[in-house]
């Protein structure tokens, strides 16, 4: 059987990522992770290690946040999910774009943070 | 010095709380805690005990996930948010709802999970 979790919670944003990490870095008073490029369009929160990641984007689309789930089978996973009612949306690049029944859209990505317990 | 931290995300749906629960307990591997009341518009999800809690909830706008910040001194930390720049959008029961520069709205809430760290 295979595993999945959250792998965490993505705060997307037009504006450049290092802008929108400094608000959320002092509103959730969470210190941002170094990046080597500051261009990145990633930046990460500090969380505890059992905790989901707190992600910032940069986006084209409107802001919004949304979730990720991390899983060692992502066909498996995705074939799940649609089971529970979600659909998906498209591929991009490494991970599933899905939308629950409930109207949010989510990722199905692989493994995040080493293998999944 | 007020405290605050992260003290939930919550997804939110127009549809019965249950129903969405339902889904997203699954979908997420998490429990849905006992409610007294059926009709309740709020579920919550297992989570760890230094882990933000995940709730359900049932809205009547587009379905969205927001997070809350609990604080021991609202206007203290609403002003504090302010001049990071968020806005204020309403005060609403018992929390304040407001808006991130990066776009999306939050709530300032009292202390969800007892005294804060």
């Amino acid at each position: 059987m295979h595993k999945s979790r959250i792998a965490a919670f993505v705060i997307d944003s037009r504006i450049d990522a290092a802008t929108a990490a400094a608000f959320w870095s002092q509103a959730l008073r969470r210190k941002v992770e170094p990046v080597e490029d500051p261009a990145d369009r990633y930046r990460t929160l500090e969380a505890g290690p059992d905790e989901p990641m707190i992600l910032i984007q940069q986006v084209q689309h409107e802001p919004r946040i949304h979730l990720d789930i991390e899983t060692d089978d992502m066909e498996a996973e995705v074939a799940r999910l649609e089971q529970l009612g979600a659909r998906r949306v498209e591929f991009v690049k490494r991970w599933w774009v899905m939308e629950a029944p409930t109207g949010q859209r989510f990722c199905v990505v692989k493994p995040q943070r080493g293998p999944l317990p």
